[in-house]
């Protein structure tokens, strides 16, 4: 589980409402955050617990590659037909730079892998996902802040897998209307780890984004004397990229209002131009930090005396990525009220307890090998 | 082979320049069309032929799911690394009212198995392709004619899988410049047959398009007592909708082009506005027939007394679709002389030969199975 889909199974377990079953191949995560999550939900579970709360604290964690259908298949034909509710789909490469060197790779992995997934999805009467998408769908975005509505033009292969994916479920809800539900969550930047310290981003390898990047070097898994800013000439106050940071606790609650979206309560799609049973929501905070406001952030929270060097500006980033949030607001109820200092704190926290992240390398599947079931 | 694919290697096997080797699953083609192929170019051998030469009119045809990842690696492994020049790949859906309503089949089919092809190829070493794309990519295009620089703005599943592959195709020449080159022909529509009568379009059930469909009526094989005009109320000059029409051995012709511009010779990537070598060209004659004016030649060649009624407009129908041509003429040496008249001649010439197409149901390739080898 990777930063996001940890905290998500989080939030799931921490309401006792769901039966977590996760699907993954341990290619960008460790078997030991699955742990810790199913962890912390016992941890919780007060002394008067149900035996139906213990249950609900039990991950189906299958080792299974999602590119490899006949694995898949088999992991939802152990629930057979109708047996799983819903799907989030979280699964995907998500490193805009390699994705322009090994685009193949990115589109096999995010593309392919998504449309076999809807097709044994539907195969099992399973026809209802919450799709992981992101900001980078706008690609670089006319109107700041940036409403749902913006046309979708991304400028990496990573965030043109983005764009194909929610256009190829969006169809799937067209040509079947009565039958699939989707919704598609454009993240903005998820920032911080768990309070509790237990869970958190632990990159494979370099970290290619900032905070993490400001993280490791504090506590020294990255030996850089000074952070390479990438340009100090946008139209920006400080001259210094501008992003929409927000507590990955927040995101990943969205996901758990996204699921009631799907249910039969639910009016979100009332207000679809079409009869197709699609909506985007923006998960951002809404307002933007530049970069120096982050290192300036980052020093308040880890003591480290950063320093920084400008270098040119980095192809393809764009000035500023704003959310406009008010649809998720209004019709999700989604917000994230917590604030930079608090993205810092949890994030150094993370780090100062697990200073080498979840420790040792990755597990990986081996390629063609039958998915095996691990319930933690 | 459908109609494109066989006439495009019929044009391969006249130049005597290519060995080709086809991949089919003959979901909508028949076998025979390829033993038809192999027939015409070997009746066209001189006496004095060489060996070289007759071995050019032999066709490695393998029956193969492109979906089949480990189906088409074994193609490739029979002929070694670097051991196939280059791909025309013309393995798709393409019934644009279908792909509204199976969308997910399409994408498979479509894009998913473009995504495997090009891996393969990469790991053989084979990295030229002409893709076959599709006017539809432009959607209802905002000038006509239509130039390639045109945005691409497909309104069906079918039209988006073209945009899918022609965008991961141009990624896959971007991230390795010097390896990669593509180009892809963007067909208008392409009609009659080849001037023998022994391969033309055998459509699946009752045909789709327009000429198809006038010709079964005049054979018989479609009883419907009058053809139904979708809306006669369009900006055009006679109200109904018009087509770019090109005769499909011209079209066939456009393939030979594209693969010469793969070669070592060509300059057609000079003015790529990167470093990528992709281009795109249109395949049209550049100029539009209404549907009335496809009738009065069909009535003209076949001597059918077509009756018509007017009903309402089809959704999705464009009314106007031209390509401009111009750049496929000045950089390809591409051209369509091939008229109205030839083409609905060769048609009914094709459908008086063969009333019942190729015959009988077609052979589909049983799921799983090992691709097999015939040579014609």
């Amino acid at each position: 589980m990777a930063l996001i889909a940890s905290h998500v199974i989080f939030a799931l377990q921490e309401t006792r409402r769901f039966k977590v079953i996760s699907i993954d191949n341990h290619h960008n995560s460790h078997p030991k955050s699955l742990q810790r999550v199913a962890q912390i939900a016992r941890d919780a579970l007060p002394p008067n617990a149900s035996e139906q709360d213990k249950e609900s604290t039990v991950i189906d964690a299958w080792t299974c590659d999602l590119r490899n259908r006949e694995q898949v298949r088999n992991v939802f034909e152990h629930y057979g037909k109708d047996g799983i509710w819903g799907v989030i789909h979280i699964a995907a490469y998500k490193a805009v730079g390699e994705s322009s060197e090994i685009p193949l790779t990115y589109y096999e992995n995010n593309v392919g892998a998504t449309i076999s997934l809807l097709q044994i999805m539907s195969e099992y009467d399973c026809t209802r996902i919450v799709y992981s998408s992101s900001a980078t769908v706008y690609g670089t975005p006319p109107v700041i802040p940036i409403p749902e509505t913006t046309r979708m033009k991304a400028d990496s292969p990573y965030g043109k897998t983005k764009v194909m994916d929610e256009t190829i479920i969006e169809d799937v809800c067209s040509a079947e209307p009565t039958r699939w539900s989707a919704l598609s969550l454009r993240y903005f930047n998820p920032a911080g780890a768990h309070p509790s310290g237990l869970i958190g981003e632990d990159p494979l390898g370099r970290p290619m984004n900032l905070l993490p990047l400001l993280s490791h070097m504090a506590i020294g898994l990255v030996k850089d004397s000074k952070l390479q800013v990438f340009g100090q000439d946008y139209p920006t106050p400080d001259g210094t990229c501008v992003r929409d940071y927000l507590h990955v606790v927040d995101l990943a609650k969205g996901h758990l209002l996204a699921l009631d979206a799907l249910g039969p309560d639910s009016h979100v799609f009332d207000t679809c131009p079409t009869n197709a049973r699609f909506k985007a929501y923006n998960l951002g905070k809404g307002h933007g930090m530049s970069v120096l406001e982050m290192v300036d952030a980052m020093r308040k929270a880890t003591g480290f005396d950063y320093k920084y060097e400008v270098i040119g500006r980095r192809h393809g980033d764009v000035p500023e990525l704003v959310a406009d949030p008010t649809l998720a607001r209004k019709e999700l109820g989604f917000n994230a009220p917590q604030d930079l200092v608090t993205m810092c704190r949890d994030l150094w926290n993370w780090q100062t307890k697990n200073p080498k992240g979840y420790g040792g390398p990755d597990e990986v599947l081996p390629a063609g090998a039958t998915p095996t079931l691990h319930q933690l």
